[in-house]
C-alpha cells in the first residue's frame, strides 16, 4: 500500500521520495519517475512524511529510532503514521513530534495496494487543523474518502481498530458458515449468489467469499494481516478490561490458519482450516 | 410474521383463513376482512397451508399433532413450512406429508413482520416441481424474492441455517465493536455514520446499529429469537461434527442477554451486555 500511495502522490505532481527495504521496489519507482534515496540526507527537504509499515514498534523506528527521521524535520511539516497502532501509541507519536515542531497526523489507512495506487483509499484521520493542513496534499492525492475524526492523535486509531475488529470477525465468520453450508449441501457459489443478497451478507463476504469460489488465494491481504490487527485490538480491549469473545474466537482462526503454514495466503484462506477440520474439499483443491 | 403474510395473501385476493393461539389476533384479521375459525373443521377446503412458528416442534405439532392438519388435508395440496428448522426435519416431514399425498414445501422466511405485511419477504425454498406449483399463489402473494433452492425439501432449511449463523453473528459483532469503540471514545452516532461507509460493514450492523444511536430497544426482532436459531444451527453443525466457535461465542453473548432480563427487547439490545460488563452508559441509558 505504500508502493501505491507513493505512487498516486508521484501522479499529482508531487516531488515524491520513495524508501523501502525492498531495492526491487526502489529501483521500480526510480523507473516510474520517482525519487529515491537514503531517507535520512534528504529528509530535511520534505513537506511530509507518510509512514506505511507493519505496526507501532516498526512506525516507532523509523520516526525515533536510530535513523530516526523526526529530529531532522523541518517545523512545520508533518508525519502521515497510516499503520494500525494503539490509539494511546499515537498519542504518545503526536507528543513527541510536537516536541521537534512536527505536526502529527493520525492517519490509518484503509483498501488495499489497488486502491492505493489508485489514489482511492479510505482515510481514519484525526489531528490538529495544521497537522491536516500540511497533510492536504498526500490526503487529497491517496484517498477517496477521508474521514474527519477530530483534533487530536487517537480518535482515527481508535475507529480504525473497530473497522479491523468488524473486517477480521466478518472474514473468519464468512469462511465457518461457507464450510458450514457444504456440509449442508450448499455449494460455494449458490452460497455467494442467496447470502449476498440476504440479510446475512457484509461487505467481507462479498469480497472475499468469491476467492474461495474461485479456488483463488492469491494474497490480496493475507492471513497474516490478522493475528497482527486483531491482536492490536485484543490488547486496547485488555487495557479498558473489554471482554470481546467474538473477536478472540476470529482472532483463534487466523492463528491455526498461520500455523498451518497459511500466512502468506490471502485471508480468504481461513476457510482452509474449517475445511480440513471435517474433511471438505474447497473448490480447487484435489 | 404470519399475521403479516395472512395479510398478504388475503390482499392478493384469496379466500384466507387466518389461526393463531392469540384470539385478539383472529378477532383483527377477521375486522380486515379474513376468514378465522378452527383449523381442523376447515382443513379439507384448503389448497394451502403456511405454517409460521417456533421451530421444529411446533411444525410437528401443528402437522401432525393432536389436531394435526395433514390427515384431513386434501390430496395435491401443500404444506408451506416457514419455520428455521434444521433440513433433516424438514426432509423427514416432506416424506411424512408424503404418505397422506400433500406435497410440502421447505420454506424458510426473511425479513421480519413488516417485509411479511408488505409482501415482500424472502423465501429461501426447496420442494419438488408440484410442491412449488400449489405453494405459488402464496410465494407470489408474500415473498419479493423466492430463492428457489432444489427439488428436495432440506435444502431450503440449510440455506436458512447459514443466513441465520451470519445474522446473528453480524449483530453481536456490531455491539461487540460499537461498546468496544466506546471506550476509546468512538461514539455510536460516528460509529455508524464512518463503519457503514467502510470494510467492516455488513447488513445486519447498517439495519441494527441505528436501535442502538436512538436508544430505541422497541422488538422489530428480539432477543429471543437468536438463542433458538443458534442453537438450531449448532445442533445442525453438531450432528456434522462441525466445528463452529465464533458462532458458539455469539450465543453465549444474547444467552447473556436472555438472562438479564434482555429476552423480549429488539436484538440490538445485545449491546447492553458488553456496556454493562464495563460501566458504559449507551445512548437513552440514565
Amino acid at each position: 500500500m505504500g508502493y501505491g500511495m507513493a505512487q498516486s502522490v508521484l501522479r499529482a505532481g508531487h516531488h515524491t521520495y520513495g524508501v523501502d527495504i525492498n531495492a526491487a521496489a526502489m529501483a521500480r519507482f526510480a523507473a516510474e519517475g520517482g525519487s529515491t534515496g537514503n531517507l535520512s540526507d534528504v529528509v530535511g527537504e520534505l513537506d511530509a512524511v507518510a509512514i506505511v509499515v507493519l505496526n507501532a514498534q516498526q512506525t516507532e523506528a523509523v520516526l525515533f529510532g536510530e535513523a530516526g527521521v523526526v529530529p531532522g524535520m523541518k517545523p512545520g511539516t508533518v508525519v502521515i503514521a497510516c499503520a494500525t497502532v494503539p490509539p494511546e501509541f499515537a498519542r504518545a507519536m503526536q507528543a513527541r513530534c510536537g516536541e521537534h515542531g512536527v505536526h502529527y497526523l493520525d492517519a490509518p489507512i484503509s483498501g488495499g495496494a489497488l486502491k492505493a495506487a489508485q489514489g482511492a483509499l479510505s482515510i481514519m484521520a484525526s489531528g490538529t487543523p495544521k497537522a491536516f493542513k500540511a497533510a492536504r496534499g498526500v490526503l487529497d492525492a491517496t484517498a477517496e474518502t477521508v474521514f474527519e475524526l477530530g483534533d487530536a492523535a487517537g480518535a482515527g486509531s481508535a475507529m480504525k481498530a473497530v473497522n479491523q475488529l468488524l473486517a477480521g470477525v466478518h472474514i473468519a465468520v464468512m469462511a465457518e458458515a461457507l464450510t458450514f453450508g457444504m456440509t449442508q449441501g450448499v455449494t460455494p457459489d449458490k452460497f455467494v449468489e442467496v447470502i449476498s443478497k440476504c440479510a446475512g451478507t457484509s461487505w467481507m463476504l462479498e469480497n472475499r467469499a468469491p476467492h474461495i469460489v474461485d479456488g483463488d488465494y492469491t494474497p490480496r491481504s493475507s492471513i497474516n494481516i490478522w493475528p497482527k490487527d486483531l491482536n492490536i485490538v485484543l490488547d486496547i480491549a485488555k487495557s479498558a478490561k473489554f471482554s470481546a469473545p467474538i473477536t478472540a474466537a476470529a482472532l483463534q482462526q487466523f492463528k491455526a490458519a498461520a500455523d498451518q503454514g497459511l500466512g502468506g495466503e490471502d485471508d480468504a484462506a481461513v476457510a482452509k482450516v474449517y475445511a480440513r477440520n471435517v474433511g471438505l474439499k474447497l473448490p480447487g483443491e484435489v
